[in-house]
């Protein structure tokens, strides 16, 4: 049998992540540079995405607020490494009108006596206000949220992975001491995990970054990396402790008890609709979309057959039935949403429709079904064959049931994919060969996670990122204390750490 | 006594404005011209009217989706009175990245081939995506809602009246005939009206733009307007009949029944974070921020008192079985929310706070209602002094009544001054005179909305706009039909129009 996706992902990996996106209408590229569409589908993940993290920020202390989506260049250019970090990326918004150029048509007027950038990230413009709001140690900690539109002048984009204009939230707080910053830093790594793999059942290693792949700006970045089905790492969310570097840069200082002041603590972090991205890869198939139930666009299609006109009416009010009962039940905080499908198409077209945008649960219903009493219920997790007969009134009661349950057959395959291609790895020779490809032609095929030594050396970083297109994803927060040697250089080194090709 | 606003709205209204803002911690300007910040206290209003809003979106068949926050000049110029009405307040990228210039700093580099225009509206982005998706008759009609930010160059701004960066939502929507789209235009229009007056207690006027001051491109303009405190007029929300306008010219075209090809329909609306500057001077006073209970940031302050040492502990107990109560209580779509101040200030203090700050109700709870199983009850809609006890069980269960009763008081307030200040004026000197400020140190002193006769000449409005500052804000759809003369120029008019000043 045919998939409805092709190429499969065996085939050609990157092609179907772009034709699962396109049957299951999600997104689209736009005619701008790099900026997709994200089409209702698409967006509907999104937003249950935005609603279950904002109840998680908001449950550990946070606020949302907005910050203006220009920066002074001169704001930029306040932390050095940082503008350094996000120079080659920035849009630069010069003039503020149009005005009918010598050929007729409209051309930039009134330029502005200082360049504005698009925020790449809001560290510098959100620290302005923060100098303002922070006076004394009754001011903090500040705990403060950001759902907004971002710009970084990718030059290759991929939709959801790596487009020019992104949306995401950022996460902006300040401390009165170190430790708190941390502590917030980890906490906030501790809620991505959580969201990631309790929504949607997407496993994630938490890690520390190599100084060469931390935040431009940051003393300390953390990171959940995923693996995704062509074994290849998505960093799927980061956590950056910045120290006193920002809190210096735009002059957040705050006096204490005893009337001294000091500098602030700050921490920032962020997930963005990369995450969209991430669940696609991880849990699509060669069918299309599987959508993790807790954060689905949609639970449940209910596709009645109505071919049979004498029975038509009745078929349709079994439905309406259905339909209402389901959407009266609560599932992680709001009520089941339904499609029902009442086109005028025939139902294996139907059906095929669902499945490719990955709704969990596909609900057939005709005459049979109609006699007995039952429900046709297929699963997205299994194949598209692999269905059965329920009692309609079993199928009510225990709907939230298999919704969870699909979530965790999707974390377990997640995970257990994770495992088979994770490797612990001593030897150079082997290494290499792990992320060889053997097959020139699918450059993207290699062995997965490489879980080696490695001594601190930058010099190993760049040589491994040269030769093999390899990077060290995390230095993982779990570890179990075995010392070794580098797997490149053999210096002594105290802790295995996670080499991946990323996206 | 003197008040917690200085200056009163009769001292000056505009200055009393920003006090507000100030005291209820809205809002503040950026160091990026007209860009403002919106701080949790008054993000939070307008996260409640998102919330509000997008059902009521959802509830009329509409989904949203996101489009590119650039738009490429040539699409801009695709309609020519559209780009000719934005073209003075376009921000131009021009950009793409920075490089070290001459004298050490950053300078743009990397020009783009064509300018991309910061969305100040997105209806020819939009088009470009509508001509894609639409083919034939069975994709209409297409209803789409995007929330976004915008900038609009604007020279003179104030906090969220009139922003270079503001946040809206923008509906557009693709119609097979004429007729469905004016009845889409006209059905959100209703929406605007219904959410102003039922959730934010903000009497609204329906009617029509005249021609001059139609949205750049549409073919009708409709919108709803408000009065403010100082007599003057705020538009809060506009719906455009496009005709096919913006489908000539972004080339969305569709097959029908008949396989003809005609152009579509189309129509776009949107309300901003304007509303919120409409909330505050609609039912602000002179102790500050007054917040319609229905999307209010929070409902009830619950303030203990904390000066006994011997009973702290049972007071703190009792308002824990309080907040415990209330929070578990819906209204209009969410728990109530609770501010449980329990900070160690004077509880004057901490009331005049949240007095400032526009909670629809505080309870002071102390000794006194700790013995007679009381709450110390005050509404933000009356006076601060007129507060009364009530047992607590009974708080309990009537407080949804009283957030209502609130709401109405409001509402009914704001049109009882609207109707005072609303005057028909048949009479050339008297309608000078109405807006002919008594005193010239307060310029924005005026009779308010004059209800007159106008015979559609385009060299009236400009008369009175010169002359007065002075222009139609509607021509409203209620009309009694009562025909009469124009009463600048005595021609022959249909029907009364409302003349006002406009934020």
């Amino acid at each position: 049998m045919r998939n409805a996706i092709s190429p499969t992902r065996v085939e050609d990996y990157p092609e179907w992540y772009q034709q699962v996106i396109k049957a299951a209408d999600l997104a689209e590229n736009s005619e701008v540079r790099g900026c997709m569409v994200i089409k209702p589908w698409g967006y509907s993940l999104w937003e249950n995405i935005q609603r279950c993290l904002d109840k998680m920020f908001r449950d550990t202390g946070h606020r949302n607020a907005y910050f203006p989506l220009f920066i002074p260049l001169s704001y930029m250019e306040k932390e050095a490494e940082h503008v350094e970090g996000f120079a080659k990326e920035c849009a630069v918004v010069t003039h503020h009108r149009l005005e009918p150029g010598e050929n007729g048509g409209l051309v930039p007027a009134g330029p502005l006596q200082e360049p504005l950038i698009i925020r790449p990230t809001s560290e510098t413009i959100i620290g302005a206000a923060f100098s303002r709001w922070v006076q004394s140690y009754r001011d903090l900690p500040l705990l403060i949220n950001q759902w907004a539109n971002v710009v970084r002048w990718e030059l290759r984009t991929r939709l959801f992975l790596r487009t020019a204009e992104f949306l995401w939230q950022e996460g902006h707080t300040v401390h009165a001491t170190e430790q708190e910053a941390v502590d917030e830093t980890l906490q906030m790594l501790d809620v991505y995990a959580d969201f990631c793999e309790n929504f949607m059942a997407v496993p994630v290693i938490k890690g520390r970054k190599t100084a060469s792949e931390r935040f431009p700006g940051a003393v300390e970045t953390y990171c959940i990396e995923a693996m995704m089905q062509d074994q290849k790492a998505l960093q799927a969310g980061t956590s950056h402790f910045l120290g006193q570097n920002f809190s210096r840069a735009s002059n957040i200082k705050f006096q204490d008890e005893n009337s001294q002041e000091s500098f602030a603590w700050t921490t920032s972090w962020g997930v963005s609709t990369r995450l969209v991205g991430a669940l696609i890869m991880a849990h699509g198939d060669d069918d299309g979309l599987v959508m993790p139930p807790r954060i689905a666009a949609s639970h449940i299609a209910i596709i009645p057959m109505l071919n049979k006109e004498e029975i038509k009416d009745q078929v349709l009010e079994y439905c309406d039935d259905l339909v209402a009962k389901l959407k009266e039940i609560n599932y992680y905080g709001t009520n089941i949403r339904v499609e029902y499908d009442k086109r005028d198409t025939s139902s294996g077209q139907r059906t095929w429709e669902w499945i490719k945008k990955g709704v969990p649960i596909r609900i057939e219903v005709g005459g049979r079904e109609l006699e007995e009493g039952n429900v046709f219920m297929g699963r997205r997790d299994k194949g598209p064959k692999d269905k059965k007969a329920m009692a309609k009134d079993e199928f009510v009661a225990s709907v939230t049931d298999i919704l969870d349950d699909i979530h965790n057959n999707l974390f377990t395959r997640a995970k257990k994919f994770r495992k088979e291609n994770t490797k612990k790895i001593d030897d150079k020779d082997e290494f290499y060969k792990f992320f060889t490809p053997e097959n020139k032609k699918k450059p993207e095929i290699h062995g997965g996670f490489a879980l080696c030594h490695w001594s601190g050396d930058a010099d190993v970083e760049e040589q491994v990122k040269k030769d093999l297109k390899v990077t060290i994803r995390c230095i993982p927060l779990d570890d179990d204390g075995e010392e070794g040697k580098c797997i490149i250089s053999g210096k002594p080194s105290k802790q295995r750490v996670i080499f991946g090709k990323a996206y």
